[in-house]
């Protein structure tokens, strides 16, 4: 074995004219001879009529799609779905699923239709809920899971089989796996989660065994790079709107009122961007890719004021991971602190409003009103709504026909508005919001707000992105109406 | 002048592999020499800092993206966006907006957005409001719009504009447009609105006329067959799912009850199908593409019957454009009869709800209790949601792009998550549900119901399928999610 | 036993200045010599610190409150509550739950808190749910309810015990009781229900059984005459909004246009009047106590047409009930017709429809577009929010105590705010919008609609008023802020 | 003149059986000889049919009403309601409106129904909205109020005159007052604002200007005695559920999952106390009323530590003036602080989500995951719901009709569901959760926490509570289903 997730790992196929093909592993590449079984699909009645079911073997998707007479052709993923051929006999199979990270709109829905898939697509009735996050696969019991049992949780919040952070131990999984006899794992999480399906993954092919090891990607953020978008996070941005026009109702019913919402994004600021955009009630945008400072000429505090004075009240919506360089830095800059007060300062949202509140009333003398709204606890609960219900859907049946089909040590993800495999490695790229692009650029224009940036900030900016792989195609989410 | 529409029209790009550009008509096919200007928004301090925000020219995003290794490259078309020459001055532009046709969510964010398009960053100030659909043009006084007067009508449902339906007078429409001398046309509508749209632009064009001609897609039956998904769709099969939850909660708190739902959907069943798949809850989904019976071995009766002595209870779905052979069947074998009455009849969920309550109260002896709803006023009439927001902007800025830039003759729309502009002819090939496809099978599987099917169907239905251009590319609503 | 609900049965009692004690039977009304026991609340923790948990034996609370310094005390109802001495040891409660009718919203809220009530207050083990209404009793399984079971149900709609309507056999079901040995028998339902619940009454007390009858009066349409408001209520005027919402945006969105929205409301328009008064987008609320006519001066269609002249649109709120005297006619004066198609003409809202389709676009030559909706079951069928499940809670409560208390044949309401003890029959008075109150007229007012009443009606409506009951207090529901 | 507020300057009538009427100033008290006039309301058209739609001049509604055959009649309130007589031609009121305090859901119905009200109903054409609160009258220009103008501002939260806090000249106001010849002041606001319209009533008085005061009770908390309960409270009751689910999701899809929620009661908690009723999905209820302590026996930690040993995760809520003597002593307790931390920690929210953390993963050496959340701000904010519109509608017409009929120096309130004119020095009693009542034992049998009381605290409390105005009735809001 290579290095975890390395290069060295990578299935590529090449083509004419630049075609590339980043394959995902498959049984066969280090099971041979396994024996393949008719998909059950074709018998059934509901599949009956459908004429080309199932997924041509060679069906691929790019990556890019925004394409010259004569551009190159570049990377593709294998298209997602059901193969003519399984690797699984219906009562063979004993699947699990587990949760991990943070709560997010939809993980209910694909638990659901993971089951439900499994069971009324190829007649698989053994299916486990591994409880509590990675742990519970040597900690917990696990929770026998039907498609009776599952049949109204997509009306509910967070996720029924509990989720949790932090450290596992990949070995005792993978002999529990190994143990109970499991031979698909399903697993939903963020980017550290998968990166543990990876090593999972890695040691299941280094023991030999016929495990089909599946990540189903899962970011509120929607900072994963290679996909379209995450599930839930349509819901998330439609919730935070809530909150934006709380901020905006109170702001606007005092003098010098300012509404301040924190919003999810430790690494991106995907949710504040679009939220913003879709509200329009937003005078200020601030994210964890567009650096920003409060005193003097171009900065926030100017900026608040020129809007408080033209305008009597603004709403700003800050996501949480903006500003860390300036938190850091006041944070470094207390003397006999409390430990316990420091750690709320550690919230861009309260930390803002102290400066703000600091600035304008000492400093200023000017009286103005903040309200802090931070809902994040109450947009990450809530049930996903029927886009994301579908598109949970979608995305956990891709998984299953993968599954059966012999694919393992892979994600599902949507890819130009295609489901594709794709291998783990690339689950680590982070999607950012590219601030020297279009949707940023909108965001900017539609606020009015300052870009924060001097001349040697924008010469930095322009010059990450002048790689070559962006050559083409500017950022995806520009383009593509928050897909 | 070649016919309306007609192929003699199309500007098509050949290349290597297959590659086809389907472009859109050009000031400068018909009058040359125009000057050009530098895009102001090259000045805008929001956009100083993107690094390419200009759209390369020959940037085109192909219709077919699911691909082998040497497939050909097909159709593509060109990408919209900014342009580093645009063909007005701002100050020189009289854009105006009109709105034809049914409500959906979204149009008052399209209007919104134009609006603040054009004048943020183009700096276009005189911008009218047609009244009242196509025949405003002539018939009624225009309204002139501001970025303050449209701030926050995106809250709000329905069309600030007005609409109507039915004919116009082509030639008043031109000369109103010649006399007021409007230079950029925005029409918000339908399919049929668009081969208005077509036909004034071909008399502008033969008129020689310097006035941008632009579409806005309207259907919120998501019929229309080359964009992902039309504006709109995403709200309404949200704003379904309350229906269809009443309908579930008066079935089962009922023996033998039947929630029976119509949806939107006169030619294609998409709203039913995304409710459906997104609720869990229903039963039985009917739609225009699908043909049922009722009496028999496979019909709907028994099918009905079947489920309430198992479940005691179900809930069906059924899109207005449903079933229409039987009802004009129905109607036909009436005598003497009251034309009021009738009139109601023609309405598939009356219709239907009679004859289920005829079958199983006069011939069946069997006390149902079936309660109709009919959702289809409050789904229109909603604001739309956050993700329709943002979609709607990103559209209506296309729009503002691809007119300044000088095309004419377009509409904008989402083809694999990109932006394009489309010739107006491809707007009139319908989007309807395959049924031979994946994602009807989902529906089936989802909700047991039978296929309605015989086997003369369903070769007929493989048939049609087995077009040349179906040969890579399958349904393309079945795998993006619903986009 | 005299006749049912008849003055005979009343237990009165008499006090100084017109003091009226309207009380409820109790078991030592017909079984002297039973045992009591103290109450077990008396060592509950959570009711420890209670001082005066203990109602009062005395307490009672005024039908009539609005008084003068010398007028007469008037009636009064027991006030409901714990009392010190109950008749039921906890052991020995077989308590059941039916309930009847259509759905109203807080049926569930209502289950679940007897159960709760019963069980964590009286630590009651044995309650069964009665399954599909009356008939249940005696022709289906009876199901065991737990607080576990009914733990989550408030915040579903509908009822988890179904309901029915129709005829019932009292004997069966009172043999019924006999058999299982219930001795608690909680009926949910509407005046027919309740009528029916004091047949099963006088039946127990005939027999002598030991067997608490308790009423919880439902009817979302709040036509109840002795109660302030009853369960329900405020929840549907709260969606009632949404379609009335709709029906505006519609109509203002196309020239012309009428939206028509009709609510609940066979014999009383409290639904109607109460969303008109909240909404305040209605022009025109037509109720079942209003008469209105359509033709000529002072008609419907002239207001109508007065309206879109002035305003370009405008929004009908109808009560089901509304125009039956219309419609009759308009059904006698139709020949060779089809019976289905009457069916619907029946429904006031497609009769008022086409009547005024009919009206405009023949005799008036006027184009009109009116969109008709019916909210009802999406209304009838939503889960209670949370003023209602409070109040549901309370109900249950005071009917819990009630029979604890070994009270029986009466129905628990709310009077004047205070929860308190009817006699069955005084369920049967009809609440009514008194359209010469200043309810109404602040509909009239607020509509600008007009009274559709000739002198003739005027004087006969006062007369009617004027009743010595009527003398001191104007319509209840007037004053008390919707409550 | 006596003391503000004095008992001096109460108008006091008796009668027999302990009648006792509190009534409300008049301009006759200081102003005889004033012209009247018949009330304009007798030829408006919506009101002609009424019969009886002046108010008896002797109507009045008793304060207690749960009594005995023979108990006192005791205090009674004048009646709301339109008078034959008015004191104000039409053309001659000049009204004005102002808002004061934090944001409370129906701000904006009650302003608009007092334009409407005095525009429809009595044709008053001149009224002038003053701009941010107390301070407007004389540091800000007015704004003319038209029924038009305020005509959908019921549909949006905040308050369209804007509002703030602290501090106000009563003299300039005044002044003001009459320099503008305004001779009606409707005064929206808290106990604090009550004070103050009721020092302004006096100056007004004292210069003997004929200028009706009128206070319409504003608080969001319901903490005012005298009143059933406040505008604004059931829709935050409402909304307040939000929250508490999103706790309940969070905290039960992890281990040891504690979902803390603050809500709004600075004095009283009724909010939370209600919410919890309403959610049942609450563990434990924290108020101002109910002293808890966290270490030891019967404490907080205590039942924590329990609640998630059975069930795995719990839901708190907490009132924000909870626990502000334990706050104290933790402040106190802690040097070399920093003061913005302090500052957060004043905050009950973060004080207990730090104590617990502290006391957990410190102490006990347990992993909780604690998620902490604060709606206030979105809860205050939202628009309010049907009920509350239509209460807010009352209020706002009681208003008008007692101003018009020359009484002044009161504030409207609902009393036992009847509309009344208050005395200003009522409004300053405070409505406390009564801890000793029925009321918050449901809370706490609903929720199994503990009392939280020793047995001494018992006994004071039981002290407070038996006043003598205490003897008959209980806490009002126990038995009014939340009215």
């Amino acid at each position: 074995m290579g290095q975890l997730g390395g290069k060295a790992d990578l299935k590529v196929v090449k083509g004419d004219m630049g075609y590339i093909l980043e394959d995902v592993p498959h049984f066969t590449d280090y099971l041979p001879d396994l024996p393949t079984y008719s998909n059950p699909l074709q018998d059934h009645p509901a599949y009956s009529v459908v004429t080309q079911y199932f997924v041509d073997v060679d069906d691929t998707v790019p990556q890019k799609i925004v394409v010259h007479k004569d551009s190159p052709r570049g990377v593709h993923f294998r298209r997602a779905g059901a193969r003519q051929r399984v690797y699984f006999e219906s009562d063979d199979v004993l699947a699990c699923i587990v949760t991990c990270g943070g709560l997010c709109p939809g993980l209910n829905t694909v638990i659901r239709e993971i089951v439900c898939g499994l069971s009324h697509m190829y007649g698989v009735n053994r299916i486990l809920g591994i409880e509590g996050g990675y742990r519970g696969f040597y900690a917990r019991n696990t929770m026998p899971l039907t498609p009776k049992f599952v049949n109204d949780i997509h009306k509910r919040g967070g996720t029924i089989l509990g989720t949790s952070r932090g450290g596992h131990d990949t070995m005792k999984i993978v002999d529990n796996i190994e143990d109970r006899g499991i031979n698909q794992v399903y697993i939903i999480g963020g980017d550290g989660t998968q990166r543990g399906a990876s090593v999972i993954f890695e040691e299941i092919q280094r023991r030999g065994l016929k495990v089909a090891v599946v990540g189903i990607p899962k970011t509120i953020d929607n900072d994963i790079a290679v996909i379209d978008k995450s599930f839930g996070f349509d819901t998330a941005v439609e919730e935070a709107q809530r909150a934006i026009n709380a901020a905006h109702v109170e702001a606007a019913s005092i003098e010098n009122g300012i509404g301040l919402v924190k919003l999810m994004g430790r690494y991106s600021g995907f949710i504040a961007m679009y939220a913003t955009l879709a509200s329009r009630d937003v005078d200020c945008c601030l994210i964890p890719e567009s650096p920003f400072y409060l005193e003097g000429k171009g900065g926030l505090f100017e900026y608040i004021e020129k809007r408080l004075k033209e305008n009597g009240h603004m709403v700003i919506v800050v996501a949480e991971g903006a500003g860390q360089d300036l938190i850091a830095e006041s944070l470094r800059s207390m003397q006999h602190e409390d430990a316990s007060g420091n750690k709320l300062l550690d919230d861009v949202g309260f930390w803002l409003s102290q400066k703000i509140k600091d600035h304008f009333t000492r400093k200023q003398m000017m009286v103005i009103n903040l309200k802090y709204i931070d809902p994040t606890y109450m947009i990450r609960a809530i049930p996903s709504n029927a886009s994301d219900n579908v598109y949970c859907t979608l995305l956990a049946h891709s998984a299953v026909h993968g599954a059966m089909a012999g694919y393992t040590g892979f994600t599902v993800g949507l890819v130009n508005g295609r489901h594709t495999y794709i291998p783990f490695h690339r689950m680590t790229e982070t999607n950012k919001v590219v601030i020297t692009d279009r949707m940023w650029a909108r965001v900017l224009s539609s606020t009015n707000q300052p870009s924060f940036l001097c001349a040697k900030d924008i010469e930095e900016a322009k010059m990450v992105e002048q790689q070559p792989t962006q050559l083409l195609d500017e950022q995806k989410s520009l383009d593509n109406g928050c897909h």
